[in-house]
């Protein structure tokens, strides 16, 4: 009998460099960046077809949990795994996984984050149930994007022997993970032509999970099993951050990475957008649902609100967000600067950040 | 005994340059540029100590009576004169004579448009203090910018003779007036150091206005004289518009002009803003009543309602407006095409124009 396919989608994260249109009360997750749909119900239908929603977990912080019953209505009502505190993707997937363990000791998990963007969902279905298929001899499988310019933003994977190579995509083993390297580095694994990015998205059996789990995180994993109901918020607030891949993936001998054919962004700055976005025109790109009128202005990235009207006048390069009560304009090569202004706007206008 | 001095503010005034700040049911005289007050409130102010405020009389159109009531709630109820229809400043002023002239046939008028920026009450009462001396011994005055730089948006006046040198300003009179020049021409006129551009405020005793009105539009003015109360908005609508200058100030042989000694700008379009607004650090501009917070960016013009942040990030030389329902960023060299996309806003989007 094949085993059930469940995803669990990590929809707790929050962040500063989508300022203004994401604040504190509203992480990017929750932006409505492609027309009229935010991130998360994109990562949602994206799943269509391959998961049956009852079969589809969503974590989250507890002060989030109406917008992600707002984006999702469909989501069953105990699927909706709420954190008390967020500490990164391994307390986060642990969670899911006592969850998950006592409806389904059998199923297969696609583990994806609610933050990004892949505009092509028939691409993204291949391509994970190649992952699927490989998960099912066992191992923990992360999706790989070939990598195509010198990123310092994600990690990478070198992959080992390959496995098998079947409709949707090829498999390897893994030979190592590197974290976020310099750009120094970035260049040479470019160069090289041997690495994927890692996409944070993983496919695994519950059952390979839990055993690597207890491997590699043995304290986190019983501390949680043995943690009570009342008790989960005091354990969490215990628990020191820690990402999946470090905690996890690194340590575990029986990694998989399977090359992914599909576009992909995981949208870290509103410069990311030009990737994933379609041109409205002379390169420039709408997020939002607003609407924009363009005069010798070319390669902007523009967001607002439903209706909001965005007229650019001889500008290039630049990212334009108007948000009620803030707006940002940002040469598109300082977007990396838009986390001090948040600092700023926290002294300055608190309710604004 | 001397004569009682009024003021005339046009506040009939209409236009685009300043979308979307300013729209067609909010003129930019209604423009909060300047902190927290409107140009028409600052044009009010200016006249404080020098125009008992029962003596000042506002003309605007029908429509935007509210806004002038809200904005000036001094202002006496019988002061307040409504065009029907706007037919640029010589009905206007005729308007405002045939209403004067009962009330007062020996007032001396200070006339002045409601969307100008005249950074010192000092300086600006000094030279129309100077304007209304001169005025009381005869003859139409208007006040004389010393021209800075070749402006082709304003019209130049190149003075005659000498006529006296008093406390605020010298008066001469008028040689000619110089329609808006080309670049070429503006030019000229610049380089010959003879030139002072037409602020179009001008000072004026109610009876040398009248008296040019009978010679040189009579019957504008004798159909105006014979309006009945009821008959006003159809007379109105068969006037063609006119401006005093054209129509009246050009014609006239008793001109004389007074050179105004103080800052000033009729704000034709946002960079003008550079000139009248204090620097908020780096060359940057703050319009309205927004907070402007600043990352490697300068000599920008930001405009934004109460509270409304806007942040910049490495950017300069930009027009940066925010407005509910619709924003501009623009080049200042682009300025001049605001009006080009506000076609485009009427036609796409006909409630944000």
């Amino acid at each position: 009998m094949a085993n059930t396919i469940f995803a669990v989608i990590m929809a707790g994260g929050s962040g500063t460099r989508f300022w203004p249109a994401s604040r504190e009360n509203l992480p990017k997750q929750f932006l409505r960046v492609e027309g009229g749909h935010s991130l998360l119900r994109g990562t949602w239908s994206r799943l269509d077809g391959l998961v049956d929603p009852e079969n589809i977990l969503v974590v989250c912080g507890q002060g989030h949990a109406d917008l992600v019953r707002a984006e999702l209505p469909e989501l069953p009502a105990e699927n909706l795994i709420l954190e008390p505190v967020g500490r990164n993707t391994l307390p986060c997937l642990a969670l899911a996984q006592k969850f998950l363990r006592e409806i389904d000791p059998d199923a297969i998990q696609i583990v994806l984050p609610a933050d990004h963007i892949i505009p092509s969902r028939e691409a993204f279905q291949q391509s994970v149930g190649a992952a699927i298929h490989t998960a099912q001899s066992g191992g923990l499988v992360t999706l790989g994007i070939p990598a195509t310019f010198p990123a310092t933003g994600y990690g990478y994977i070198q992959p080992g022997e390959p496995i098998e190579d079947v409709s949707g995509g090829k498999a390897w083993g893994v030979r190592q993970f590197i974290e976020k390297p310099d750009m120094a580095r970035a260049q040479e694994l470019l160069a090289s032509g041997e690495f994927f990015w890692n996409s944070g998205i993983f496919v695994w059996s519950t059952s390979a999970f839990e055993a690597a789990l207890e491997r590699h995180a043995p304290e986190l994993w019983h501390g949680l099993l043995d943690c009570a109901e009342g008790g989960l918020e005091e354990f969490m607030e215990s628990v020191s951050p820690l990402s999946v891949d470090v905690g996890v993936l690194e340590k575990e001998e029986d990694c998989k990475v399977v090359g992914a054919e599909f576009h992909w962004s995981d949208v870290g700055s509103w410069p990311a957008l030009d990737d994933v976005l379609p041109d409205a025109g002379a390169g420039n790109r709408c997020s939002g649902e607003g609407q924009l009128i363009a005069v010798n202005a070319s390669n902007n990235v523009v967001h607002g609100p439903d209706g909001h009207v965005t007229a650019l006048i001889g500008v290039e390069d630049l990212v334009v967000v108007h948000t009620e009560g803030a707006s940002l304009v940002c040469s598109k090569k300082h977007a990396q600067d838009v986390r001090a202004v948040v600092k700023q706007v926290r002294e300055q206008a608190p309710d604004r950040a």
